[in-house]
């Protein structure tokens, strides 16, 4: 791997050795994340430290803005880096300095008892316990973050990709095509995706890759229903203005999908999947659920139908992420159009406003500190 | 396959000849199961009928009789079909009359777009569009019984094999089998296994052939528990005695289990195999629900555990039960001690009543018309 | 299904009653394929009677001709039938005479013990005992063929599909879309396919379809390179100017592709597919093999690479003709260019003559009756 | 994990401050390993470093003895560890000095791309490349072993399993139940392994814990047919007295087999492999071969039979292990059996000649520094 050259910086060093601190998005208390300043990390033997060039806010960030998914007070929060290594642990090797990288949202160790039996994302035997970065420890809205277990999870970006190219890998792309793959599609299966935001638009292109022919998908925003058919879905379903479930089923003379994909996490849409998925199809399911979530037995033939739910966090680690990006360097599918909007980390406060109550037709921010 | 030699009954020919009819157990109306008669069928060309020489009453049943599971009054009921073949269809090549066969309670036709695809329970693409006998068409608690698709359908019993050696081929055992196989165990695993009805203790017998090395099981009748560890279990639980999810924590030293079969069908049970759990692993449900299920989305991990429900209903066909008569034939299982009663066809009314009631520690009841 | 209007023809019943026979290509002897006549076949209770419109010879075909492959003299050849139904069995229910429908050149019956363990090619238990049409029965190259067990293999096709678009379901788009789903080829694969026959172009096809984002494709004619590159090829060799398995080792770094495709049947291409193989990989192929073949212990690291070598005969049957129509009906992938020339059936010969000496840049041949 | 008071030994530490070695087995030359002596190790940041208390010698050793297989002169061989730690580096958590542990014959990192793909045993995208003990590094026929990644490798032993009971666990019964594992072995398979050494012997357990119903095992040492008979072959078969093929295509009818395991690595084992195997059918090849081998396309339906050749080195990593394990923990197996004889280390030439020479019924040897 080349050393890529970057345009000059300070380093960390230089600025931790001169006494400064690095801006960061923290979680001060439900309602409230703000921008603050911290340390510049140090690298432990097994990390990494990246100067962070672009990010981004997810779903998920919301809700832990919004107080529904709980972190520590003093978190910085964020998952979705895209940035250049300042500085390596004793125990990483095959990496340069200066080195453009991307690691996923989910960063497992590849070491523990769950990595090695192929469940990275549940790192440690712990739910989500492959979430580590702005869930269980400072995550990279901010100048500066510090990659756990940097082996496993530095990948080098290809020269000729851009950072707003590859700022889906960390999480919605991977979540999304995870859906996909999930679903066990095959060449010629017919498959739904409930609701059509970043996380679902990345679950339709997936379906399209592998090899999905008919595809549906719901959602209730028309340029999000646009942005589904210019990014492979088939058949777009405007739930205000037709009833999906009875829409699929008449379409598919009766048969239903082969494969369900919910990307919301609400009962309707969870039970909407069920409903139109044939006997012995696959539901994959995205969504982060609250409140309740009931099985509709009469779709679920009173689990009697050889259904399968099956759930996806977000694959993680560096092998997956050459993977992600192998797709976007072929050209297999572009999601640049996602990037609707661009806002400096200065101004990350006015981008989670925007984001959080999904203004002008918002769907994913580029942020760079 | 030679003919097997049988002792001399009138044939099905000769009885229909002579205006005989058949005496046939009969859904009449919730709360009642009959003893009455019926015209002996005659075969179409892709039929057999097949004279009963044993059966057996399964749950489903008793659920036809309470009326929680609707079929229509006048149907003869049963779907564990062991007999001789009396008669083939003109289109069934490659048996021979007076063989010894069973055929699965669900009699998939192997030629539909279903069970081409692989789906052969949910024949016709319907919800349970498979099981027939004693569903959508008369079953075989009867002295004949008609099997449809029965090239695909008829499995000759090895000679050293006994009606009751095989008496739960056609249901119990390729459920409890289909559930330990559906939870995709792995040598090694632990396992555990709600309820130790007939189906739940097939599921252990089948998730120790699986290779699971460690199987809790659970229920509050003690036979049933002794049963269960004579059939394979390593450690008990009453769960009137012992609350099994802290149990099962505690022994896995918080790690949970690697699958856990539900084999009752209630919210409490459905409820305790997520909560045993660990993340990534596989709920296969086995279970009939009514009423209402819901996830628990704190076990669920709020839909981010990578955690797989899978649903089986009761895989059919002639090589299924080919396979499963191979368990018995090498004595790599014993099913018999399943069979803790013995009622003639006459006397099926008893016989239901003492299953319904779950009397005198009943498991299966053989059935001889 | 509606009954499709066809331009009048006077029907087989017609034809039969009036002592007339029908035109069909017969394997006379090794090097000689005679159009000759045959009289019109009658149903039995589980074919169907097809009209065909259109057909065409495989490569296989060849290798009958010249006596490398044997079937007996006499035998009407071809397996890739688009027809017309003319006449149904008696247990065969669901269709319509009129009806315009394909079978696949792999005619599985469905209701054996392979067919329902899921092994439909090698159906009977025998090796490809699925391969009967032009094979152990007459096939379709003629004005009509019999389908054997109709009722799993006619497939209607979608009006507005024409018979040159599923022309190439039947055999090679079946056969070189399975050689890609028997590599389990994931999204973000490296691939090769080596050689670009008509077999091979679908391979590459299906690659794409399943996700492969690199696709290497080996050939030495120019004019089948540029069409693997117009269906999906990323990168073209001609092995007559660059050694392809240095050249696709040199483009991975070293790496080696993760599924190998081989669409030939020959030492060099079964050898070079290894060579390039990562360890872990799947060499995944689909050529008729002669003579004699050896695995190079070297590219097989002595057999402790973890590789997997799976063969793939032609998966058949109507849920899979189904599943490939959806591909050609969703516009994913449009096989027309492979169809080079036209004669009609009584000009087989010189077909024939032109496909077995590769004349004129011929891929594919349609012959209408 | 709780600390295991182990017998009073001098520490590693204390005898590298005294400036002692320790005796290690070191491949001299092709005909020569011999005992001598080297430094005590000392452990890098991701290293342990075991005080060895048992380990054995493996088939391979007497390859790499004759010269078969190339090492670097002056290497430690032995990959089979079990002992107690002694140092762990910086980088590894979770472990206590002084417990007992195992290590694979194959030891990931889980950090590179392979190993984050599953493909562990190949780590690093090299052809073997896991396998470093005794291969590229220094390995366990020592006082003191380095495992590396010890993060990902070291395996404590439960308490109650003696060092013999668990010897088997690094490497051959890790390869041998692999054997069943890449076979995809479903309840109610017939299943031949050909050979019955101790990886062969293995590969039988295996394929019985993972549901084989009908067991072949093939061998020309009456001892090795009685052992298998003992772990859990149906049917053991002399090929000095029998045609196995003949016998075995016989006894199922014509049918064959669904899984040949080869576990030699000769062209007549694997070709037999493939004359009993059904179509559709896997061989799950074990044995490292050399010189040529050669697919008998007779046999292979000339790449038409859908079969499946999957290879398997031995899985590793501490989860595999923890699993094998588990398997003896609970009893399903008991290996110890396959010891036959014991040495001290400083007797190990003497153990190899009596191994390479497979005198006095030798199967597998527990040596003891």
């Amino acid at each position: 791997m080349k050393k890529v050259s970057t345009p000059q910086h300070p380093s960390a060093r230089e600025r931790r050795d001169a006494g400064q601190t690095m801006k960061v998005a923290v979680f001060v208390k439900p309602g409230r994340i703000a921008l603050q300043e911290k340390p510049i990390p140090t690298v432990g033997p097994r990390d990494a430290l990246l100067r962070v060039t672009t990010t981004t806010i997810c779903g998920t960030d919301i809700h832990i803005l919004k107080g529904e998914y709980p972190v520590a007070p003093g978190l910085t929060v964020g998952h979705e880096p895209v940035g250049v290594i300042e500085e390596l642990g004793a125990a990483v090797t095959g990496y340069e300095i200066g080195q453009r990288v991307i690691a996923g949202a989910i960063t497992p160790c590849g070491q523990c008892h769950s990595c090695l039996d192929g469940t990275h994302s549940q790192c440690g035997g712990r739910a989500m316990g492959g979430w580590r970065l702005g869930n269980t420890i400072d995550g990279c809205q901010a100048e500066f973050v510090l990659i756990p277990d940097a082996q496993a999870n530095l990948a080098p970006i290809p020269d000729h990709l851009t950072d707003e190219q590859v700022l889906m890998c960390p999480d919605i792309m991977s979540t999304g095509f995870g859906g996909a793959e999930s679903g066990h599609i095959r060449i010629g299966d017919t498959v739904v995706v409930f609701a059509q935001g970043p996380i679902g638009l990345c679950a339709t292109v997936g379906a399209k890759l592998a090899g999905a022919t008919r595809i549906f998908t719901v959602d209730a925003l028309p340029e999000r229903l646009e942005m589904s058919r210019r990014l492979g879905a088939d058949v777009t379903l405007n739930f205000k203005e037709t009833d999906p479930v009875a829409a699929i089923l008449e379409a598919t003379g009766g048969r239903g999908v082969d494969v369900a994909i919910e990307a919301l996490g609400t009962q309707p849409t969870f039970e909407s999947c069920l409903r139109v998925l044939r006997p012995g199809g696959v539901l994959s399911s995205l969504g982060v659920y609250s409140g309740k979530l009931t099985l509709p037995l009469d779709a679920f033939a009173a689990g009697l139908g050889d259904h399968t739910i099956a759930t996806t966090l977000c694959p993680g680690g560096k092998e997956r992420m050459r993977r992600l990006m192998n797709v976007l360097a072929s050209e297999r599918a572009d999601l640049r159009p996602l990037v609707t909007h661009r806002f400096k980390l200065e101004d990350i406060e006015k981008a989670y406003d925007l984001f959080a109550n999904q203004r002008d037709g918002v769907l994913k921010i580029a942020v760079t500190p």
